[in-house]
């Protein structure tokens, strides 16, 4: 009852963090919006906070999550398409021959996509995901997915809550993709993710209405696209901004524009031993034009070898 | 204070409604999904209740708010376009002739709404809203239109967030023209807003990063898109809806055929002396194809004139 009501008191704020400049930064700016009187007070229903996902909350490393449930989905899906036994970049995955994917080019990617989160309801495609996120696990620690969210990213999100923030979810990610997954990763209920989406068609199937997803982007949620999915989803300009990749450089930027309080950071993968160590070069979550943009702008970034302690819960 | 810890206790509940059978069958499903234990026990989090806007929270005769809105920018812009003095369905608008917006067509409904919504940002856009909000009035009441809203919908959709339910509006109207207005009317905030979208572009003007509002519709909220846009936005399904025209039929059964509790009422003008009567010939708001459904499905249908004590809170 005591940790409930008096957190503050009870436990340490952000221990996964460091003591240094990273947590100081945030600590500092948490006092400032939320300082009745102070200068930088925001109200409470502008505390908003939103988070990209891949390579911010959770790995991106050896590959996107999502990745990994699309070559689950080609072998499940396999045997009613002896097509793709012949046929890039399905041939290559059923070979087991991951970089052959990346021979198929965008479109080959987006082959994937329609094959596998296409074609079916709404409904059944959450059931799809929910069954894999029961029993997948990360191809390098053996953990379930709802296991490897970064233990100083939770308590953030945990914190800004507990300071009267709402959290949200801003990722390329597909939005349908995530929504089975966050709360129990994150705390984050699926209205508050936001994602790429494809189109759905509403439809009557024997008496019964259901929406049917179509083999059609809707939204890419990704660079330029977020501060208008952003906008679009939420409708106000976010004051606290969390990202890891040039993907997220715009919104960023754009939120840190804004008159008014905002606050940024990047989630740097600096740790090789006890996650993954990339930017510059990477193919995936790149962090380049963004690590430039960091330094010009005054957003912080975060060491994750140097200001974070621990990186999972299961690290306990 | 009391009023406030106590509700149930220290106040009728929905006291602008009548007694009878409407109230009553929404009282049931409130008590039936909050009570522990129960057969109808719905948890908090899965509370989700959306809302039409036009004819169900607010008027849409003698036009749909955001027409006015149109009409009133087309007249502000006309003097930077003088070529609209010859070009329908600008020429109609400005001449007064409202019924010869109709000989447009289709096509001059889009041309009148990328006319006056598309070319500014997304911050100038609200900013055009916000301040026709200000000053504008229903051409009936002479009200703004921050008072224009039912009362008793706005009891209604207390209620509902006294008991724990998420209220959300889901409206053919522009998203954007809407979240201005919401909270002060309804207390829904913008993020609980879902509606039309145009497509926005992000863009660097002088340094500053901006959303563009391009002339270019990107979804359509209406009918068969009801469905589709709260999946999108909400991803959930809702379990209360309410609606008042053709345009919700989709929402309506969507949400009723899920599994579960699913409660879905139409508000029905009746009352040509404090509000209007229209429903299966009406040009706007068409009740035609649902209120045949409403029998079928057993939706509740709200007699406006025998169902509510009040329409607006300005008349106590
Ligand atoms: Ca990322
Ligand atoms: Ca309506």
């Amino acid at each position: 009852f005591v940790a409930t009501v008096l957190p503050a008191i009870a436990q340490e704020t952000l221990p996964s963090w460091s003591d240094g400049a990273a947590k100081t930064r945030i600590l500092d700016f948490v006092k400032a919006t939320t300082t009745e009187g102070g200068e930088g007070f925001v109200a409470p229903q502008d505390r908003i906070a939103v988070f990209d996902n891949d390579g911010t909350l959770w790995p991106e490393q050896p590959y996107y999550v999502q990745l990994g449930f699309i070559l689950d989905r080609v072998k499940t899906l396999a045997p009613q398409h002896p097509e793709w036994k012949t046929k890039e970049p399905f041939k290559s995955i059923l070979a087991g021959d991951l970089k052959g994917i990346a021979r198929g080019g965008e479109k080959g990617i987006v082959d994937l996509v329609m094959s596998t989160h296409a074609g079916m309801t709404s409904d059944q495609f959450a059931k799809i995901v929910t069954d894999w996120f029961a029993t997948a696990k990360h191809p390098k620690t053996g953990k379930p997915f709802d296991e490897m969210g970064y233990l100083p990213m939770r308590e953030l999100l945990d914190y800004l809550r507990d300071n009267g923030f709402k959290t949200y979810i801003v990722s390329g990610g597909g939005v349908e993709f995530m929504r089975p997954i966050t709360e129990k990763a994150y705390g984050i209920p699926p209205e508050q993710v936001v994602g790429s989406t494809i189109l759905t068609e509403y439809a009557i199937v024997g008496d019964v209405p259901v929406l049917r997803r179509l083999p059609k982007i809707d939204f890419v949620d990704d660079g330029p696209g977020k501060p208008s999915g952003i906008n679009k989803f939420i409708g106000r300009k976010p004051i606290f901004v969390a990202g890891n990749s040039d993907g997220d450089a715009e919104m960023l930027r754009w939120v840190t524009a804004a008159k008014g309080p905002g606050f940024a950071m990047i989630v740097h993968h600096t740790d090789a031993e006890r996650e993954y160590a990339y930017d510059r070069e990477s193919a995936f979550g790149k962090l380049d034009r963004a690590l430039n943009e960091a330094e010009r702008r005054n957003w912080l970034v975060v060491d994750m070898k140097a200001d974070w302690k621990t990186i999972y819960a299961s690290e306990h």
